[in-house]
């Protein structure tokens, strides 16, 4: 059985998805999605919206259109697991963790936050002016939205690189001071889209809401005629030759068209179609492409409770992985709860406060080694093998000194160092309760007693 | 009936509750609960220990150990809410709503922050170094906590006023963009402890850990006299009278007797009471003031399921206050369930996208008004009177010029205003996705058609 590469992709809620939106993005993770090696995380990314829009009615209703785009695109809900970030409520814990192991400087170099500041700086602003908590930290968010679901691969823009590299070194901050030993979290990639299909505009600049030049995707088939009626073309007049090469008409319809339907079309061209025709082809070959489409759009939107319904059993999907990691998280951080601390605190207390001791013996090689034995006499530390008593006794004594220990843990073992040496080992314990309950006992058999 | 005033404490879980926490803080919080008046809410605040410690075993044991200490100082738990912070998954939601409208520069000016930066710039550092996350966002997560419960005062020492002055801030904001005339967030106030009794240590200086001269509170009683004996006293001679003005052993004695045992110790130390015999008398009082919270607090060690028991039902009583509360905020900002949203979508659709109109008429007296009418002929929005038709016209046709739209909104009616004046009132609505719909339907209506 091989491991299937996790991918994660996250969709900001503020618009309506357009054609280039589709074409761009959406048509490909979809295909992508049908990969048997891909196991897709797609989510909207609704958290990461409220950073940049502060209409509610507009976020309420693109996360709604998005949801019934990607459905009626073809995305297949059982074999991705795709929801709402917001539904998912360990994120913005996870987030808290991660705010906390962070460096405010790895931040102050984000790229988006940089780009205000020096606008600001321009025009003799304070050069935090205008800018919220939300954009600044932002790539905390973002981090933990890759690291919650332990994402090999997550597809992004060049100016996304940076975020993905913060999330690795978040995320490898925090597997240092809490793994002890274990990688909590996989080291992500940035999968970078160079050859992503940015379609040309109504004015053949890329296709973009901000450039006001789309064409919408699932509105009516009138308002699909309408946008391609006002694609900028050149004049020259029916019966003239065309240059396909040079017309964003061609493009749009290519990048439709299976190559036999692109190579016709660009004969036609060649042959002097006129443009009003060529229109007429290109609307026809949309609407053939997506009218199934936005059948299921139309009936999906018009079915917001069904709708609901999906990113519900989504959010339950993604939550069966999040929960129980976050939970492992937390205990990691100890933030656990008492009745598991129950066990730690009576191990501790009678095994180590009361009795823990240091055993030397010797090996019937001659060596000599030490154990650390609890009350019970259960054995937890072993050193290694020392070539005399002496050398033995001073390592114990050089333990109990007082000087902080250096303990490094793995899975239900943990090994003692000193002065980069390993001098003892555990055995492995029954559970991470056990083995915590034992350097417990370890760190306090070796406080030095004040009174 | 009155309301009650709602008081909010947070304490951070890093450390081992001593002898100058009790006297200074837990005691007076306890007695504060008992007022008729105060509905207290005390939590551990263990997303804020993460800021500034990395050590889970100290965390995990500081938790039960300061839950167990003001259960044992007589905490009534069924008269104040006493829970966990990191039980309360509302809180880093919130800590996220509040980030995305958070002026950074408000953050800048934390006094904390600046602490660490000027510390860094001292040493020739990056003014950032070493510095986390964490440390520089912990003020919204302040006001999450603050704003959450819309706790009206917070008993702060003074480094602590502006911390609650930023909860005011980022709260009004946050009430200003998605109020729409509501005030979600109750504006706290500090509440200054000027009085706080803070304990000598056994120095002398004032009783911390990070001084090293702490009185345990509820460790054995061995410990208690072991400490109390190494109380530093002046070195004059049983017999000689001592001077309890300047006498730190005096104080602490004061901190925890009735006013006559503090004079018959005052009139004793004149008298030439020998210190070990005064340090005795100490020990007696703290052993008889403190020795039965001490048994208390073991038998809560010794039962973490019951502590766990406790803190869950507090997270219960919590939570029921923070889970419709944050549902109404995730509305207020556009994360709303779809099937809350289908009302508004059909309604939009149906009374507005089709055919919302305006008509105008006369009324008896002669002026004139209009009304928008949706499909069904519902009236959504009704006009001033103006003195006369064309007045009106012009009116229509401004708000119909595709200008932003001003709408204010209060409860389930909104008004239209121009240039400055309410120029149109909804009537009230049944609820608020009707309202909604009547503010989207309005919208649409005056939204110039492209073609």
């Amino acid at each position: 059985m091989t491991t299937r590469t996790r991918i994660l992709t996250g969709i900001t809620t503020t618009g309506t998805p357009h054609l280039g939106n589709y074409a761009g993005a959406i048509r490909p993770a979809i295909l992508a999605s049908r990969d048997s090696n891909a196991d897709s995380f797609y989510f909207l990314a609704d958290y990461h919206a409220l950073i940049k829009c502060d209409d509610p009615l507009r976020i309420q209703r693109s996360r709604l259109e998005i949801a019934a785009t990607w459905l009626a695109g073809g995305l297949d809900v059982d074999r991705v697991t795709f929801y709402r970030q917001s539904d998912i409520p360990e994120i913005p814990e996870l987030t808290w963790l991660l705010t906390c192991v962070a460096a405010k400087g790895l931040l102050n170099r984000a790229h988006a936050y940089k780009a205000s500041v020096d606008k600001n700086v321009e025009t003799g602003e304070d050069p935090d002016a205008g800018i919220t908590m939300g954009l600044y930290s932002y790539p905390v968010l973002m981090a933990a939205d890759i690291l919650m679901f332990n994402a090999h691969k997550v597809p992004v823009g060049r100016d996304q690189i940076q975020h993905v590299e913060m999330a690795r070194d978040i995320g490898q901050r925090f597997n240092h001071l809490f793994g002890q030993g274990k990688e909590f979290f996989t080291m992500p990639e940035a999968l970078i889209e160079e050859s992503v299909a940015t379609l040309p505009g109504l004015d053949g600049r890329k296709m973009s809401k901000s450039y006001d030049n789309t064409i919408p995707l699932f509105s009516s088939a009138k308002e699909m005629k309408d946008a391609i009626s006002r694609i900028v073309t050149d004049s020259r007049a029916p019966g003239e030759a065309k240059d396909p090469d040079n017309s964003h008409l061609f493009t749009l319809f290519q990048a439709f068209a299976t190559p036999a339907q692109a190579d016709e079309f660009r004969s036609e061209l060649l042959q002097g179609l006129g443009w009003g025709e060529a229109k007429n082809r290109l609307f026809q070959l949309l609407d053939s492409e997506l009218g199934e489409s936005r059948e299921r759009y139309n009936q999906l939107i018009e079915r917001p409770a069904d709708l609901e319904d999906i990113l519900q059993h989504g959010a339950k999907k993604a939550r069966a992985v999040a929960t129980p990691f976050l939970n492992e998280l937390r205990e990691a951080v100890g933030l656990r709860s008492f009745v598991a601390q129950a066990q730690v605190a009576a191990t501790t207390k009678k095994k180590a406060v009361k009795a823990a001791r240091f055993v030397s013996f010797r090996e019937d090689d001659g060596s000599f080694r030490f154990r650390l034995l609890a009350a019970d006499g259960e054995q937890l530390l072993l050193s290694r093998n020392f070539a005399d008593g002496k050398t033995a006794g001073q390592v114990t004594k050089q333990l109990q000194s007082g000087q902080p220990l250096d303990v490094r843990s793995e899975e239900l073992n943990f090994s003692v160092w000193l002065e980069g040496e390993c001098v003892a080992d555990s055995p492995a314990f029954v559970d991470s309760a056990a083995r915590d309950a034992a350097i417990e006992a370890l760190r306090i058999a070796l406080t030095p007693v004040q009174d």
